[in-house]
């Protein structure tokens, strides 16, 4: 995103203002680049974020997401636009009439996944629309996964390319969506079990969990009556079924802080979630107790995780899932070559406007350069930095909070997103 | 424990002061008996809860547990005693050193569970300690049964004797105990399928799931260094894999609102809760999903209960907890002549003086009357009655926060709690 703005910038009257806490890993991103000015920035000063704020034109907010609402308030104070890939909380909402009043934008969700998914989705639901047809079904899946080359020994095809702890949490709370016309809720417990499996020509097979809560897209991209709608993530087939290992244990758990974690070895924080025996060993009784084969792929996958081995955690102090994430980061972190790659797929079904069933796939595959080029990265940031683009050229030109759902936002953007060689290619299946 | 109360003022100087915020509900507690006065109360009230609490001697709150602080800082205040049968809160345990400076004595956990409890298995462990022996295992179970005789149909062997909305929420959030030195956790969501089984002579079988949080026990009983210590609930064999049926579906949840309350039958509640299918029956889809026999007693339990009933549910919203609450309901709530059970049962593992590994068993079963006078009842107000008596007379002569884990304090309630026909029965059986 930083790269996109500052390469747009040569030509124009632009200059970039990289802001970070490590004033180090502000200056790396501007290291050697005209129109780019690095600074230390601590979004707790009151004065510096409102004297920042007051000299831009327009503010990317990249913080945690809990901020953006200090930062947008104080924009819409100013007067500036705003741009995020966070999800649009209650305070971000709040600022709406504010924001219309002064003249001011503020768009969120657009990244990836809130972002991409939005703009692709919501160009073919318009299509489908402005051809006079109606849709009768949406499922949609990203996943942030690995480039098929990429560590091929790794029996898990996964590692951490977006932040660790989500991944371990990803899940938890009820899921719910719409299955031919009936509400249907998943436990947690049972997510990892209940997963679809889908096909993507090139790609091979993916298998997808539900997400949080399918439901609210309902009204998002106004789809109340729809008979099927659901979201899901994508991992590789199998991983589902020997992370729910993790889920059954308890081991992502993160509401209690455990006992002894100073002393807790890998396998001993594996054991402390099953029964005491002392004549079987760990393996043994993990693969009794949650029904697995003891030389099965989930129990390979666990064994080449390294949760058996005897090596001290490396914690004082955790909670189950930060004992996990932590083990896991041994084995998951990205090397400086690896790849990444990012998955998305939407299915459509729709009844055209001679009232024949039809089926639409969507699908957009992107693989990353390197461990710091990733394709997470460029496709969270990208659609950041073309809107922030075009909002300065005018070419958006709205008022109030706002996500990528509407034709002049998602058009613009996709079509620099496709000249860019990330391109959402649309099927007809039926 | 109002009756208590009411009879032993007979012969004393006591007059017994029933406050309700339904006036007929204490009305008919103190109906035809003398020395009993029942009047309007609500604790929200501060000149009324000001005024009964400086013109009592003694207070005994049965409010809300989250009353109980207002009540002990008025207590405080006015140099009142106060015995309640509920947890110590943090806000009860603050009030410690105020207390003693006053004279006043907050005596809590002082019911069944927890009060009878603490008395028995402290009665126990101090009479193992004062004979020179070493405790090395401590496990202890309570459970709110059916007396054999009642509902001999009900295949659940079960009814709600006891908050319905706690019985259906038991067991939510981590649970923790230790086995043979090792810490142990277990998820809610495999708790009931890691039940214990127990026989008690005379009595028959009991399956036990773990309590929350065993750990606690090692300060409040000072068992520090103790290799096994593991707190846990009753039922009748059976009735946890069934009940686990429910929390596996996710039925048990509080944590959300369910969608089209209003047109829910049972069976669409549990249908919500399992894939779309539209070839195979609930029952099949469920049987299928848990891996049930479809003939077997689970799912006999479960059509008992009603849960594939086409009846309306008759609410209008509610979380699935609350609607599984009310499903439940209509079976499970006591008719008149019901007769319930109590049963506690502690195990002791210690090593004697010479160091030979000892065990001990102290049992107490209690049947009630009717759905009135239940054992929960008797065994819940009793002690707390008895207790009340006791600090009258000056027998119980502390101050400060306590619970009734102190050899004066449970020496003379279990003597009298004994002739009153409830007797925790001792037995060293190796």
């Amino acid at each position: 995103m930083i790269d996109y703005l500052i390469r747009e910038a040569q030509n124009v009257q632009w200059e970039i203002r990289v802001g970070d806490y490590s004033l180090d890993l502000a200056q790396d991103k501007c290291k050697g680049k005209d129109k780019c000015v690095a600074f230390e920035f601590d979004i707790n000063n009151e004065t510096q974020r409102k004297e920042e704020i007051e000299n831009a034109d327009i503010i990317v907010s990249m913080l945690p997401a809990k901020f953006h609402p200090v930062v947008a308030e104080l924009c819409v104070e100013f007067g500036k636009h705003m741009v995020t890939a966070s999800y649009v909380s209650d305070d971000m909402k709040a600022l709406d009439q504010k924001a219309k009043e002064k003249g001011v934008l503020l768009l969120n969700e657009c990244g990836l996944d809130p972002g991409i998914d939005h703009m692709s989705a919501m160009k073919v639901i318009d299509q489908i629309r402005d051809e006079g047809g109606e849709l009768t079904a949406f499922e949609s899946f990203t996943g942030g996964l690995l480039s098929p080359d990429t560590d091929p020994e790794n029996p898990w095809e996964y590692k951490f390319t977006w932040n660790p702890r989500n991944v371990v949490l990803a899940g938890q709370g009820i899921v719910k969506f719409i299955q031919e016309g009936t509400y249907k809720f998943i436990p947690y417990h049972k997510l990892f079990r209940r997963t679809e499996q889908v096909h993507i020509p090139g790609y091979g097979y993916f298998e997808g969990y539900a997400n949080r809560d399918s439901l609210k897209y309902l009204d998002v991209y106004n789809l109340r009556g729809i008979k099927t709608i659901y979201r899901g993530t994508f991992r590789r087939p199998g991983f589902c079924r020997t992370w729910d290992v993790f889920v059954q244990l308890g081991a992502t758990d993160d509401t209690y802080q455990m006992e002894a974690v100073d002393q807790m070895t890998h396998r001993t924080f594996i054991n402390s979630f099953l029964s005491y025996n002392p004549h079987d060993s760990v393996e043994l009784k993990l693969a009794h107790y949650l029904n697995l084969e003891l030389e099965g792929p989930e129990m390979h996958r666990l064994k080449w995780a390294g949760i058996f081995d005897n090596t001290p955690v490396g914690l004082s102090e955790g909670t189950p899932a930060q004992i996990l994430e932590h083990i896991l980061n041994k084995k998951w972190s990205l090397k400086p070559e690896d790849k990444d790659m990012i998955v998305m797929w939407h299915k459509f079904e729709f009844t055209d406007k001679q009232n024949k069933p039809q089926e639409v796939h969507s699908t957009l595959v992107a693989t990353g350069e390197d461990a710091i080029d990733t394709a997470m990265s460029k496709t969270v940031g990208l659609p950041v930095g073309i809107a922030t683009k075009l909002i300065l050229n005018k070419q958006i030109d709205l008022t109030g909070v706002h996500i990528p759902i509407k034709k002049e936002i998602y058009g613009p953007i996709l079509e620099e997103l496709d000249t860019l060689g990330f391109e959402m290619s649309e099927k007809l299946v039926s």
